[in-house]
């Protein structure tokens, strides 16, 4: 890694300060990504790093969930998008996330049903389940989605799970995801329910009450959801 | 990047993801650094994007101060070691984090009392004190390091402060450094003054109660302390 002329940092130096910002929580409430990074992103995105990334987070996960006595009560709560499936056929189509968001483009792109798994949760929601835990999906796509998201997901190879939970909008219109998520989980844990582990690619995921016992933070340099 | 033969992860593509790791909170209590990082941990802090890093981070920082209105009950908490304070001539000579940590031999470092400023924190910490934000330094350093520490900060370019805060090891001896650090936030949170943010190296200065209105997180891939 050097420095550019005049002492300025290269592309490859500050989209990597940018991207590593971004996941330790310093870079919020950002938009778009910065024009000056789609090359860098494009290339993480696309390249060894951001598997190796992911492998490393759902690893962590699964050494914890390892370490547990689990019982019937015991859920592990996923995040959907960018987190069990990946929507990089789109984004690779619209910028890498330079583009601002495009919800009609987007849901088109949901409506087909063909988001492939990303690999590396695939294998913690495999070793999750021969460990007996159960297995929720909290996501923030609306109710009207269930149909298609059922059949993604089942294609993608999630064939099981204890329950699936898309947003209410009449309930939460206007919401954050944190709001609607907290408040999700303060359900479940009403129930009786023991959240051991909560993974997702947006802070909002993870952050506000009930989060679990354990959260954990898979990449996304994409987009920002607050 | 490329994957190596046999498909596994080159140092360069899977240290890289344990440094990510580290930094948004996945790989947690670990000892030390994987011997198979102590090169690329070593080129990462001796390098220019260690640097970059800081820049960001202490960046974010400064632009959402500068959107706040300033009052004289307003403070802002800062970390010493690896936050303001450099120890990297330490631990350049002590393997980049691969050694275990050795308190004879830091201390002795500690006592020298010429540990740089880390230079991206210290214009943070001008650009706050012009805004008019009180500083107060929250360290896990013992009570009876309150001279070198005073000494050094000076010398480093912190020239003024509200407050420095050590541990006294009568009260918190034994008790982590989220629970020593959230208590002491308490207190100044009783006698009235807003945390308005709050900028460390490890996750520990950040979690916990009383964390401050936004929290930074500095890269640190060489020690973690809970």
């Amino acid at each position: 890694m050097k420095t550019g002329s005049g002492g300025h940092y290269i592309p490859e130096v500050s989209c990597a300060s940018w991207r590593l910002g971004v996941e330790a929580h310093n870079v919020i409430d950002w938009k778009t990504v910065p024009i000056s990074c789609e090359g860098y992103i494009g290339n993480y995105i696309l390249g060894d790093q951001y598997r190796s990334d992911s492998k490393t987070v759902n690893q962590q996960a699964y050494f914890y969930a390892k370490t547990l006595n689990i019982t019937s009560r015991d859920v592990w709560v996923f995040d959907i998008d960018e987190t069990s499936l990946s929507n990089l056929p789109y984004y690779a189509e619209h910028g890498f996330g330079v583009e601002p968001y495009n919800a009609t483009a987007f849901n088109q792109w949901v409506d087909l049903g063909t988001a492939p798994a990303l690999p590396e949760t695939l294998k913690l929601y495999k070793k999750l389940l021969s460990l007996g835990v159960k297995i929720v999906f909290l996501t923030g796509r609306p109710l009207d989605q269930t149909t298609v998201t059922t059949a993604n997901l089942k294609r993608a190879g999630y064939h099981t799970w204890f329950k699936l939970i898309l947003k209410d909008t009449s309930i939460y219109h206007g919401k954050t995801a944190v709001t609607y998520k907290s408040s999700e989980r303060k359900k479940l844990e009403e129930k009786g329910y023991n959240i051991i582990g909560n993974i997702g690619d947006q802070w909002s995921d993870i952050l506000g009450t009930n989060t679990g016992d354990r959260t954990f933070k898979l990449p996304d340099p994409m987009y920002y959801i607050s």
